[in-house]
């Protein structure tokens, strides 16, 4: 048998079995207009559209601050477009450099180290933690992202000991149960994506006192939105300092694209050294590198976008209960609306966009477990009372009506049986 | 024993040791100037100096191309600075998707898929093909990069045959050991970037068809730079409808940054359904993607540049060997100049940066094998004559007259010698 036809028909098969289940993903083109955010012009099979998204992860507006932007334009008309070589290989620009004494700085660490991307931190830096020591055990949240599972998965010898979500007693059960001589990484995040539930940070790390273990904290829904200065959920709480590996993403409430390490200085200098993620690939460019440093400055000494993003998080959240619609409580600015299966899921956020102009990213499997689906919402400083109350109006109409204290369980059977 | 304590004396001695061996990594820091590539600003210990470099992999200075920066500048004024998402909730937009249709038409293939970068490209494209079908092996030339190797240890049942360096015979031998029916790839790459040499893609491809294997063809240092529409050494050669995947960057010839795969619609359909490291990331910037594509048009029509590179590399080589310096020889742009031992290349590319102003990075392992430690050199089309004999003077002041002819194991000696 041909190896190019039994991969093709594998291919085929496994599309049409998405298709099937509802998960096949369409990216929808959204055309962003800078000036207008959160309006988008969306590139439908009818044509162009104007639309307000509901599913944009630049949740502070960032990547439309006009000294963002003047940022960006100024280094491109200065440096160019690329960066023209990996970090070691004349792609290292003083933007690069100032860009991670400021991260350091955010987290109060003694170093930071830039990455591609937050997926690329969490992947090169967690395997070279896990890398460094014979025996390592890593403590992993059962709801940690993709980007850190595959960091473990990296380090082929690690073993991963996976504990329940946030639950304190099952993690001190773990941590309690394995050699007390192994080398220990509590790997957890504290915005949690999906949920917008936060974790107990300064438990955690009381716990890793106990057991003598290393804490890495992925802050990429956080790092811009919480804390005085932006350092996220960390800062906010007065953890930073406790915590071994912080790791950020400059591409969410920084709004340009990048993620990074910051800790210790002989750490980071080591994981500089040996991580392949980091190593082996081209550095951001200049104009992506200035472009983070400006906005990393400008949210340093701007808590009111910080505050707008609170109170418009609570607005939003008042008027889906206000409207009866059942959504996933929790103290963060993600606000997801439970839908709970896939097609349907899919079948609400077409009708969304088709008939009411408004975007909203259907989130299935493998993203979330099965059975959990939902609409994944977030109110950013730009998102007026008039939006909200549009989304309500078009959630009403395309979702069951469910009392509050509904059941997310029950919502499910209510909403699929539509 | 505290695993902070264990890990952080682990990270000081691995430094003590690369520190040691001469292999310790510092980053210098290089100011690209858009309008005056190859001369950077180099900040120093000294200060700021304006050097040329020597080691950069924008091989066309395509990062400093006006229409390629204009694209960049008008998509940010447009469309901000992040994409706000991943290429699933809102971060796709038209550019990407034009984009995406560029780099298929490129390759003659049905369809491409943007990543992050070559790296990424690599990593989750030959992960997400290894793990479609069971029992996959996967051949793997020696030198493949760093980024395909990761690919392949991601794929965990994978199993892995090392062939050696471009070599027919020993591939051929190892496909017609394994057995028959088992799933098998061929993966490798067009130009090989630390050696210059370059693959036999057809007499590769006619193994692949005599095996049943698919192919899998890295052409990150050529696209751009090769074929009649800088479609890389498969387009140059005639191959690239024999390859089923090709793998390439945004970030080398096309001066800006990102990776991709081309190839069959549905194969990369499925790979766009699965792949971790292109579902859990945020999209490229807007203005990347509209940066890249920029650069991908104006080559695809701009022979001449690709024309005036093979003249200055052959300039370059021609210099080097006039003065008696050993390079070890190959057939494309890159250039590499033998020294042999880590210590000593480190110290000869610190002399010819703070003595006559000439950055090259020096190459150590684990990027080449040890004892093969070298200078890499390309001249752009943006490196004049005076500029050849301005470096081939500072080599000749650095490094010992060799006469040519000499093997490269003899020059280590002499070098080494020093
Ligand atoms: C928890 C978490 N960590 C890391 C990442 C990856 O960050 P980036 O988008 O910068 O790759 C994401 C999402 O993209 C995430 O949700
Ligand atoms: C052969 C090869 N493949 C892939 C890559 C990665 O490409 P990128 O720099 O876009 O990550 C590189 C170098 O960086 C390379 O040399």
């Amino acid at each position: 048998m041909r190896t190019r036809d039994a991969f093709l028909s594998h291919c085929q098969a496994s599309l049409g079995a998405l298709r099937q289940e509802g998960r096949y993903r369409e990216f929808a083109r959204l055309e962003k207009l800078a000036g207008r955010f959160p309006t988008y012009r969306w590139h439908g099979p009818q044509g162009v559209r104007e639309v307000t998204v509901w599913s944009s992860n630049d949740y502070l507006g960032m990547g439309n601050h006009p000294a963002v932007l003047a940022a960006a334009t100024r280094a491109v008309a200065e440096h160019g477009a690329g960066a023209g070589g990996t970090r070691n290989i004349s792609g290292t620009s003083p933007l690069h450099a100032a860009l991670e004494a400021e991260l350091a700085s955010l987290h109060g660490k003694g170093a930071a180290l830039l990455f591609g991307s937050g997926y690329i931190a969490n992947q090169a830096g967690i395997s070279a933690v896990l890398e460094a020591l014979p025996g390592f055990i890593v403590f992993s949240d059962a709801k940690n992202h993709a980007s850190m599972i595959a960091g473990m998965r990296g380090a082929k010898a690690a073993q991963r000991v996976i504990w329940k979500h946030n639950d304190l007693a099952d993690l001190e059960a773990k941590l309690a149960a394995a050699p007390p001589g192994a080398p220990k990484l509590i790997a957890f995040e504290s915005v949690y994506s999906m949920d917008g539930d936060i974790a107990p940070i300064g438990a955690i790390c009381d716990l890793a006192e106990r057991y003598g273990a290393m804490t890495y904290l992925d802050e990429v829904h956080a790092v811009g939105l919480y804390g005085a200065t932006g350092g996220g959920i960390s800062e906010q709480d007065g953890t930073a300092h406790r915590v071994d590996l912080i790791e950020g993403t400059l591409a969410k409430g920084f709004g340009v694209l990048g993620g990074y390490i910051a800790g210790d200085a002989d750490v980071v200098d080591y994981i500089r050294s040996v991580a392949g993620g980091l190593i082996f690939t081209t550095a951001l460019p200049p104009a992506v590198a200035g472009a983070a440093l400006e906005s990393v400055r400008v949210l340093k000494r701007d808590p009111a976008r910080r505050a707008a993003l609170a109170e418009r998080a609570a607005a939003l959240k008042a008027a889906l209960d206000g409207a009866g619609l059942a959504r996933m409580d929790g103290p963060s600015h993600i606000v997801p609306v439970w839908v709970g299966e896939a097609e349907l899921c899919r079948q609400v956020a077409r009708r969304l966009l088709a008939e009411h102009g408004l975007y909203a990213t259907p989130i299935n499997y493998p993203t979330v477990p099965r059975g959990t689906e939902r609409l994944r919402l977030c109110a950013t400083p730009f998102h007026t009372d008039a939006m909200i109350a549009e989304l309500v109006r078009a959630l009403r109409a395309v979702l069951p009506r469910i009392g509050p204290g509904v059941a997310p369980e029950a919502a499910i059977g209510m909403l699929a049986a539509e």
